[in-house]
């Protein structure tokens, strides 16, 4: 194996070993020397490839970013209407953060109020969200009275919630709830909630292309 | 001032100081003697009182908590539905997270997943939220065909992110908003929207006994 290939091999061992840990436990008590064993690596390999705990940490949220950024422009391209894309979507970061700890600890730093994300995946969030939600406007989709601004609060502070909450408590998520959250509050946001709700049932099998 | 008073007060003006370095700052970066100058107590009566930034950050999670708490029974006390009422908390919670320290630093870090929370807000907003929805079923305000549950999961999810979101923004975080977001989800959840939304106007003004 050729010595650049035998590094990036390395780098990428220590990012799934630090998203495991920081996934795991909180990225506050996860530890170097435990993160170097768990990628089988010499501490002395660790601080070739990264500064310390905060590099890490930004290496695994920019990991993390770039996955989740690819999947829900997956998501977006599928057929169906913008809002039903928009479910789509959001069930696709749900398994995804299921399936994959780079994402889980993604999610985990991003709302980390004890650091500063860079990956910023909150601000990227609420503007992907915004996006597809002024399609639907533009395609009358959304109910009667409803304002892009306003379904886009609430389906942005209710998506972040629910991911909070998965974070302490790991009964929480599921595809069941996420299914009745969308019955739930579709209705009231848009014009013909059952084309929507017809497709949140198969959503769970959406957007698996890049997983 | 007698020795056990003027403890007291030490103790108060310390988790005062903590929870406004915590609320500005990030728990980790915060540091004790900058609490203890914030105080303006020595470093020696900081470690008398407690043990270490982790026995702070309980005392002002107790602190807020216990606050939090009272509000939330005196908004359930008030006139009006079960969803009313709920409502009504909503608002007087971000109203306090907007008027003091303590309150915003509790929910700061009980939402911060680098630590264990033991005042554990989360669950217990997730156990409010459902005794008033509950009553509100009993009283027959739920729209058709929403179960308890699922207007607990949207209710609790959407509070908790409106929170998050205003922890890493501070542009987010307003009555207005808040306003448009309930008039956005009502009409889903319930028979009634126009009679709970016609309080939310003045949701602001509820609430305030305690502050």
């Amino acid at each position: 194996m050729a010595k650049q290939e035998r590094a990036v091999r390395t780098r990428q061992a220590l990012i799934h070993a630090a998203a495991e840990a920081f996934a795991a436990d909180a990225y506050a008590v996860a530890s170097l020397s435990a993160i170097s064993r768990r990628a089988g690596v010499s501490a002395g390999a660790l601080h070739f490839h990264f500064a310390g705990k905060d590099d890490m940490a930004k290496a695994v949220e920019a990991e993390a970013a770039g996955f989740v950024r690819q999947l829900a422009e997956d998501c977006r391209s599928t057929a169906g209407t913008a809002l039903q894309r928009l479910v789509h979507t959001v069930f696709g970061l749900l398994a995804a953060a299921g399936d994959d700890p780079v994402v889980r600890a993604g999610f985990k730093l991003c709302v980390d109020p004890s650091r500063k994300s860079e990956a910023d995946m909150l601000h990227w969030w609420a503007g992907f969200v915004r996006d597809l939600v002024l399609q639907a406007q533009g395609e009358g989709e959304l109910a009667q009275g409803v304002s892009a601004d306003d379904a886009t609060t609430a389906i942005v502070a209710a998506t972040v919630g629910f991911v909070v909450i998965a974070m302490v408590d790991a009964e929480w998520p599921s595809v069941e709830r996420m299914a009745r959250f969308w019955s739930c509050i579709l209705p009231s946001l848009a014009a013909a909630p059952e084309g929507v709700l017809a497709s949140v049932t198969r959503g769970d099998q959406q957007c698996d292309r890049v997983r």
